[in-house]
C-alpha cells in the first residue's frame, strides 16, 4: 500500500525564506528598524513567545527590545507606558504581547498604538484598512497563513477556503486576506450547524477555534490543505485543531508545533520592516 | 397543482415599520437630528435617491438639506465644502451622494467624513469598528437586509448565508452583520467557480453583483431566502440580479423595485438618528 500521508508544510522554511527576504529590505534601508515588545507579568508561555520573536528580529537586523512591567501594574501606567513607546521617534513598531494580566483591558490599550507602528494588525484602523482594500498593517498569523499557501504553491483563486473560528486575531483577517487573493471564502464557527460538511467543501481549511482535534480525517475533502492555527494543552503537550487523521485525508498539513506559529513569528518582524519603510520614505 | 410561489418580501412594509420606530426615538430627542446630503453633478438617478431619502428623513421629524454643487466642481472645491458641512456643530450626518462624476476621487472624500457622522458607514474607521465589534456607523443596505430578515422572522443564527458580491458597499459589511448574528458566512464573487453549487448551500442568499439575473432558479435550494441588491437597467427596464425563475424555487424573495432599496433608504435615516442621539449624549 502507498504511503498516502500528507505533504508536512513546514513552518521553519517558510520563516527562513522570510527572513532572508526580510533580511535583504533591512540592509536596504539608511537606519535598523526598531521594534518594542511590551510585556506585563512573567506568564512564562508570554516570555518565551516574545523571546523568539525578538531573536529573529535582531537576526535580520532589526532592533528588539522589550519593556517588562510588573504584574500588578495598574491600567493608568500601563497605558502611560505604551504612549511613551508610541510616542518615541526612534519606534517603528510597537506590539504588547497578548493575553495581558485579567485585572487589565486590551482594547484601549491596542488603540493606544499609533496604527502606522501597529505591526500586530490589531488596532480597528488597520482593520477598516485591509477590509477597504487601504494599504495598512496585516495581523501576523494571517499573513503567515498566506505566506505557507504561497511558498508551497498552493493556489487560491477560485479555490474554496473555509476558515473554522471567527476571532478578531485570525478567523476575521484571514478572511479578508483570503478573499483578496480571491477564493471563495466561509466563516465557520461554533454555532455552525454540521461542521463536517461545511469543511468538506473546502480546498483550503484553516483551522482557528483552540479547541483540540476539533477538525478530524472525516470532515476533510481528499487532498485538502489544512492549515493549524489552534493551540491547546492536552496532558501536558501543546495539540493543534487538527486531529492526527486528518494526516491520512489531507494533501499537505501543517504540523503543531513547528507549522504556522513560527511563520507568525516572522510576519511580526516583517511588518515591522514594512512600518519602517514607510516612515522612512514618509519623512524624506 | 398548489401555487408555489414565494412570499414576496415587501420593503415599503419594513421602512414603514423603521420609520415609526424611528419616528418614537426622534421624539425623544431634544432636538431634531440634521441630515446633510453633498450632491455633485445633476445625474437624475442621484438626485431622485437623494429626494426619496430627504422625503422620508422629514417625515420622521429629521432636518435634511441638500448642497447641490456643479458638475464641474474640482476636487479641492469639493472637499472644502465637505470639510465645511462636516464640522458644522449643528449637523449631526453627512452623506456625500455616490457615484462621483468621473473626474473626482471618491476615497478622499469619504475619508474626510467625521467617523461619527458618517451615517453611510463607508469610513475606514468605521468598517474596522464593525469588524472589530466595536460601536460604530454600518453601511445601510446590510442593516436592511439584517432587518428585512427580522421583520420577516427569517433565521440567521446557525444558517448559511452565501453573500454573491464583495463590495465595500454591500458584500463585505454584509458578511460582517451576519457574520454577528451568528450565521455561517460565505463569500462569493467573479472568480468563484461553480457558483450554482455554492448558492445552492445557502438558507439566504444575498445576490448583490449588479449584474441582471445572475442568480437564478436552479442555483437556489428550495425554500431559501432570496435578498436582491443588484439593479441593472435592461431594455429600459430596472431588474435586479435575480432571474424571474427564483419565484418558482425560492420560500421568499424580495421584489425589484420595492425590495431592499426602500430598506436602504430608511437605514440612512435610522443612522442619522443614531449619530444625534450619540453626540447628543456626549454634550451632556
Amino acid at each position: 500500500m502507498p504511503d498516502m500521508r500528507a505533504t508536512s508544510l513546514d513552518g521553519r522554511a517558510v520563516a527562513d525564506a522570510i527572513a532572508e527576504r526580510v533580511s535583504a529590505r533591512v540592509a536596504a534601508l539608511p537606519r535598523p528598524p526598531k521594534l518594542v515588545f511590551v510585556r506585563v507579568g512573567e506568564d512564562p508561555a508570554s516570555a518565551s513567545y516574545v523571546r523568539s520573536k525578538q531573536r529573529l528580529a535582531r537576526r535580520v537586523g532589526v532592533e528588539a527590545e522589550t519593556l517588562v512591567l510588573p504584574e500588578e501594574t495598574d491600567q493608568a501606567t500601563l497605558m502611560a507606558s505604551v504612549v511613551a513607546v508610541v510616542e518615541d521617534e526612534g519606534v517603528d513598531g510597537v506590539l504588547v504581547q497578548l493575553p495581558l494580566p485579567a485585572h487589565l483591558d486590551e482594547a484601549p490599550v491596542l488603540e493606544a498604538i499609533d496604527p502606522d507602528k501597529d505591526v500586530d494588525g490589531f488596532h480597528a484602523v488597520n482593520v477598516g484598512r485591509l477590509w477597504s482594500g487601504l494599504p495598512g498593517l496585516v495581523p501576523c498569523t494571517p499573513l503567515g497563513l498566506e505566506a505557507i499557501c504561497d511558498h508551497y504553491g498552493i493556489t487560491l483563486q477560485g479555490q474554496r477556503v473555509v476558515i473554522v473560528g471567527r476571532s478578531n486575531l485570525v478567523g476575521k483577517p484571514a478572511a479578508a486576506l483570503f478573499l483578496r487573493r480571491h477564493a471563495t471564502v466561509t466563516l465557520a464557527h461554533s454555532r455552525t450547524r454540521d461542521l463536517g460538511d461545511v469543511v468538506r467543501e473546502a480546498d483550503v481549511v484553516v483551522a482557528a477555534v483552540g479547541r483540540a482535534g476539533i477538525v478530524q480525517g472525516a470532515m476533510v475533502k481528499p487532498g485538502a490543505a489544512v492549515l493549524d492555527v489552534g493551540m491547546s494543552r492536552v496532558d501536558g503537550k501543546i495539540v493543534g485543531d487538527v486531529a492526527p487523521d486528518v494526516w491520512d485525508v489531507a494533501g499537505a498539513v501543517t504540523p503543531m508545533p513547528g507549522g504556522t506559529g513560527l511563520v507568525t513569528v516572522a510576519m511580526v518582524v516583517q511588518n515591522t520592516v514594512s512600518a519602517a519603510e514607510r516612515r522612512i520614505a514618509a519623512a524624506r
